[in-house]
């Protein structure tokens, strides 16, 4: 496979010949037939590839691992699609709903020559075939799932649901892609799949690629029917067309009187057709009608396990649930089985595939296209080969004034948003944003100034449809596993993007984004696979303002789960404020291979760092605030008030505001902490401290009271190998949470300034009782601000309106003030 | 609110008078003004209830939250169902999906008097109603969405997509209750709720009850129009179609020229003639016709915000996405805003609807139906009131039988699915098992000896559809949502079950986790609802045997995620044999308000303990396993090896036999963890052991390795606080997983016996170099293994076939063979 390819020039579009000829039927056939050969041999054979001799046990692997039962549908289509891209020079990828038939995606990317380039120890001869055998899910070898190992997949075969997501962030601004998509049966009962149909009303025509989605019903899955293949056609059709689809229904191989050259001819005349609908709608588009067509589906239906054993056992194989996973359990340990295994390989005909040697016989391989049109060798599909860097303008140009710590106020993400702004005007065709629904609701309005949402379904006029239009930047679905998919599809082919989401409900996509943090990490090992463009996250409807929806919608446990990835792959920034925020994802846009997630508010908060500053506290990732602070140069102080996220930030300020005042003689270190894994050990993260800059900083034996951003945990979990861990004590979000002012919010969860006080004057040791008056004040304060906003429904002024102290004074004249950013000069 | 009723004696499925008469439309209109009118005043007042007085700012409530959008559509299907429920005594609740309209359920609840029987504070008056519109969103009040204090409601208003699986599973073996469902047009785009219509090919019309879905299009979420909303009639109706179901199209609020009256006529029209359909598949299902009818479902088109002001400030407001939040934000800002509020609460006609007190008008009231049968007062919505406690049988009879520790094999599951068939059994009516088309590969199969997987789309005849029938306790779709979603609804209505998934999947519904330990958090502070049945989990194909899938299948983060949540109502059980599964899952079975997760595999596994050790351990939930250790009464051990988890159990235990061999006078303490919360604090979590607890098993200074299950963090974090936590060493999972053989995955990430025994040679500083030898041997011993699998393609004999050593007799006399469990007695 060509790693440094630009995409392929192909002609794109083209309509057919119109027929298909019996020597292309029979050489269709004949690719199946070896594709299918090597799939069952990856799944049995240790040895004796080209059945030489008569099949022996020991020829058979002793544990038998892999899928079979999807794999001949798989290998079916993929020859079919061999014919026509090579016919019509159509620049297409495979993605594997079915990613399970793995053996068949090895078998065809071994018959078009693909995996001998990528893989040269896998050699075309006999030892080579041999060698592709054994590796098949055998200790040291390649997974029994298609992988991000399995050369022209962008599609990890692990968990079902995202074959047509990742189909069309495929195929968003690739207008001469054409993405053919299987989608199992089973796949299709998941929700993700489910709704990734209407993916659809979100395409452009003449701007993005197509995607065909090819339902492949053999009916059955681990050990059940599919809802699908048991709804009558009159349902099925009505679902697809409900779905937006004009479906084409195959049905084959359920007569066994019918010659598999019939079979094929009305295959290929079918997907003739709708290979024909594609270049017509396509030609529509180009002359200016970019609304919604129909776009034409694929059903189709064969038996599970199609060509395999009829009967094991004297049960139904072919054709059921049996045939899901390895049919003949026990072909290394019964005769009966060994026997039905040798016919069955043999029945492919071996040595009419392969000569002698062990090489294709060049015939077959006729089929494929060549070069880069070969579905295994689309640049397309190992996207790092097409990435272009993004044109990214300097971030420095949009920071927010800052006069003085806490001396401005602005909502973070909408200064972000003129940011992104820029960075969606300078890179027209390798950048979008998607969210689901909350695009201006998170803060990114600025964006719409420049480009729209892209919509294809109906329009009902100006008055409703605000910046939406048939091509755009901005891609909304009511559903975050779309929006992840897309993003996914989009990167993985070599794009660049980010993600907008509630901070609670990114847990939605928990499970997609384990699969995308396992394939960055095995592509790191995998030479050719060329690095992509990280997984960029925007939380910033967070934890602790949701004002208006309560306790359903707190939940910081996404920056949990990202943790246990490997931590080469993963990144957790909390910028406490707008030019924080800037620098940061300055830096994400321009990282490679990592999934960044970055939490930061979305509602008006003081700014504290001038750009200048900003730009040196994300580098070193955290510091300490001197200004903030109230040590003596050169000594060690009694306390560390340490802060990750914007609300802690303000929470810590505000206490050592108090300190300061209070207990003037006491030393108050501030630490801020924007890059999360910089607390964890140098030995776990590429980004965590020495013990020595840890201890620099924390001390090793001083209190340190740490206000975090999310569960409590995670700080004693990246910290617990430092020397000082005993003294750090959290304060986080509990799990309290039905209330609906901020202050109350924190309190609930002790996280707000006076508790931290309180914190402070229980651990610092030399405080002794002294201050126990202020202890009681730091109580009284806290029961007085509860009753506040019992009475009210805000907080209580000298919370809500409290300033940083240098900023007092620009507060009292007015030039402050925390609710002006709300509507402020971006809208 | 009854909370000690009896589920609803009303004579169900009666057809319909045939036609609604003037008077009671009106009276329909008249309830619908006021709940809207309730409504509205939840959102922005804070005083002036019944608009005695001209509106000032200061009845504006300081901070606006909440949604009217989605509100008013809601109240209009309140108001029809409350007439056609009382008309035919039909036992309903109401699934709210657009569970942000809180302030709509909590105005039809005050209307027909559930709210004041529930809430006695909130009185029938005008001060009931000042605190009524007070307490809405309000600190120290009630959430802004559909939430546990909402009666009436099983379904929390955070996330939005599972209304549907909520309502199914609250359907099952309910066959006289009638869920009306209303399904958000924004919640109809996730993933969840698309799938979740194909629902009704798992439901028995005879034996369950009837979902009605009600699509509520008003054609817009936050800030977009919504993707249903904006596909063609034709579209709609044959999606509707294609999944299953008879569409009834209503649009009502677009003509300004039709009166309510007219609109209410066309819709309760509607609405009979549905209900009267569904009285018709009831008949006919009690004749005997229980295969899989055409469900009606109604497809309800309206403007949102209906009823609300058409514009705001110059902009369309009503029938737009800027009616979705808090349309007039600056009500108690500015004087324009203010005077378009009280325009807008005038147009209700508050006097109409309340007498001078603030009563609400009887001819109103009269609309509801009376008692349980009062929609926010069913039982059904507060299950617990209705849940009866399972009939088990005593697990001890299900024991496998241990003559020596690790003198019997078993799949643990297997003897798990003995026990359940009994409780399937008998419990044939209120306890079903859930599972993503995985029961008999997670070893449940024994259960299909008693009972069916339930399918209502077709079949094909006994050779392929086995064990599959249209009335079953077992439920498989593939779709973990589903599954969640359904268990969800099934529990939350008075059930009981359980959800077997494979352990890296079940981070598909995470967030759904969340959502459900949310509810019960809550619920444990809200004395009217009654406790529920546990949530339990078996995850028996879990991180350590994926040899069939690799790496993609591998995360063992659940608990990670489960732990974030209140330690009041989280389990995390991880039982190392078949007899302490046995014994935990009855305890699992028993128990109330909690989620329980259990891990344990499905491979062939050595049992160790007896049924009677295996109480004893269970009830501990931690112990010594002295009979593996090599302690000498009385004195310290030498080192503590822990595990947690059957897989590092049989590493662990392997490592102390290498141990006794080789270093015979080193003291060893061997530790087996069951119910991992015993770790953590007790003033942490309920099941935590005390310090001078935890001192006594673990020591304070002795070196602990510590075989862990998951992600070797979370040990750390719930020790964090012991004394002896800086020499607790922890082997878990690292996110190293390619391999296919059950020890290399081990060994890749060093949990292994002879790992294992390394550690404990660099810990123990008494060993001094003394064993430098036998460490060598065990890093030979490494190598070895590795080789051997690579060459072989299994794991070395000296591995594979090691048997704990009181076992050696019997295994080498044939007796215990780890293969044999495979296809045991159980199938």
């Amino acid at each position: 496979m060509s790693t440094t390819s630009k995409a392929t020039t192909a002609t794109s579009w083209q309509a057919g010949s119109g027929s298909v000829d019996d020597e292309t039927l029979r050489r269709i056939d004949r690719w199946w037939r070896a594709a299918n050969y090597l799939s069952v041999g990856q799944i049995y054979l240790l040895d004796n590839p080209l059945l030489r001799e008569p099949l022996t046990r020991d020829h058979v692997k002793p544990r038998l691992l892999g899928h079979w039962g999807t794999t001949p549908g798989l290998n079916f289509l993929y020859a079919h699609l061999n014919r026509a891209v090579a016919e019509r020079s159509q620049s297409t990828i495979y993605v594997t709903g079915p990613g399970h038939g793995g053996p068949g995606l090895v078998a065809s990317s071994y018959l078009d020559g693909t995996y001998s380039e990528t893989y040269s120890d896998i050699t075309e001869d006999e030892e080579g075939l041999r060698r592709l055998f054994r590796q098949f899910s055998f200790p040291g070898g390649i997974p029994s799932h298609v992988a991000p190992e399995t050369p022209g997949s962008i599609h990890e075969g692990g968990e079902l649901g995202y074959a047509l997501s990742h189909a069309y962030g495929a195929a968003f601004d690739n207008p001469d892609l054409l993405v053919a998509t299987v989608i199992g049966d089973g796949e299709a009962e998941t929700g993700p799949l489910a709704t990734s149909w209407h993916s659809n009303k979100f395409v452009n025509p003449a701007q993005d690629g197509v995607v065909l989605p090819i339902l492949h019903l053999n009916g059955y899955k681990i050990a059940n029917p599919t809802v699908l293949a048991r709804i009558s056609d009159d349902e099925l059709t009505a679902l697809m067309h409900g779905y937006g689809h004009k479906p084409h229904v195959f049905v084959g191989g359920f007569d066994p009187e019918e010659s598999h050259v019939e079979v094929h001819r009305r295959f290929a005349t079918m997907l003739d057709e709708v290979l024909d609908e594609i270049a017509e709608i396509k030609a529509r588009a180009a002359a200016g009608d970019v609304s919604r067509p129909l776009w034409p589906m694929i059903v189709f239906r064969t038996p599970k396990g199609w060509t395999g054993p009829d009967e094991i056992d004297g049960k139904k194989t072919t054709g059921s649930w049996r045939a899901h996973q390895v049919p003949l359990a026990n072909a290394r340990d019964t005769e009966e089985h060994l026997e039905v295994l040798e016919k069955w390989l043999e029945s492919y005909q071996v040595s009419e595939l392969f000569d002698a040697t062990g090489g294709l016989d060049p015939d077959i391989r006729a089929l494929a296209p060549t070069g880069d049109l070969r579905m295994s060798a689309n640049p397309h599909a190992n996207g790092g080969v097409l990435l272009r860097d993004l044109r990214l303008p300097d971030f420095r140009d949009f920071a927010v004034d800052v006069p003085t710590p806490g001396g401005s106020f602005a909502e973070a993400p909408r200064i972000l948003g003129n940011f992104l702004t820029e960075v969606v005007r300078r890179n027209p065709d390798n950048f979008r944003i998607f969210g689901p629904d909350e695009t201006a609701s998170n803060r990114l309005q600025a964006v719409f100034e420049v480009t729209d949402k892209q919509w294809n379904a109906e329009f009902y006029g100006p008055d409703v449809d605000e910046h939406m239009s048939r091509a755009g930047r901005v891609m909304e679905m009511l559903s975050e596993h779309q929006c992840q998919g897309w993003l996914e599809g989009y990167l993985l082919t070599g794009r660049h993007g980010l993600f907008t989401s509630y901070e609670a409900f990114i847990h939605i996509v928990d499970s997609m984004f384990n699969q995308h943090a396992k394939w960055l990490k095995v592509t790191n090992d995998i030479p050719w696979r060329r690095p992509i463009a990280s997984l960029n996250y925007l939380l910033s409807s967070h934890v602790w303002r949701q004002d208006h929806n309560g306790f359903s919608h707190q939940d910081p446990g996404f920056i949990d789960h990202v943790v246990n990835k490997k931590a080469e792959v993963v990144r957790v920034y909390l910028p406490p404020d707008a030019n924080t925020l800037l620098s940061t994802y300055d830096h994400c846009l321009r990282s490679r291979q990592y999934v960044n997630v970055v939490v930061s508010g979305k509602q008006p908060a003081p700014n504290f760092l001038t750009m200048e500053q900003a730009v040196a506290h994300c580098t070193r990732g955290l510091g300490i605030w001197d200004w903030a602070g109230s040590e003596v140069a050169g000594e060690k102080p009694d306390v560390v008030l340490a802060a990750a996220g914007d609300v802690p930030t303000l929470e810590v300020l505000a206490a050592a505001d108090i300190l300061r005042r209070e207990i003037p003689d006491l030393k108050v270190r501030v630490i801020n902490v924007v890059d999360l894994m910089r607390l964890q050990d140098e030995r776990e993260h590429p980004h965590g401290l020495s013990d020595k800059q840890f201890d620099g900083l924390f001390t090793a034996d001083r209190p340190v009271i740490f206000a975090y951003h999310g569960y409590p945990w995670l700080i004693h979990r990246l910290t617990y190998r430092r020397r000082g861990h005993a003294n750090i004590h959290v304060r986080g979000y509990k799990e309290e949470g039905t209330t609906t002012t901020p202050f109350d919010m924190v309190m609930l969860n002790d996280l707000d300034r006076y508790h931290l006080v309180i914190d402070v004057i229980d651990r610092v040791e030399s405080l002794g009782t002294a201050y126990a008056g202020l202890r009681q004040e730091m109580v009284d304060a806290r029961i007085r601000a509860r009753e506040y906003t019992r009475e009210h429904g805000d907080d209580i002024p000298e919370v809500r309106d409290w300033v940083w102290p240098d900023a007092q004074d620009l507060a009292d004249s007015g030039q402050v003030d925390a609710t002006a950013a709300t509507g402020g000069d971006n809208e």
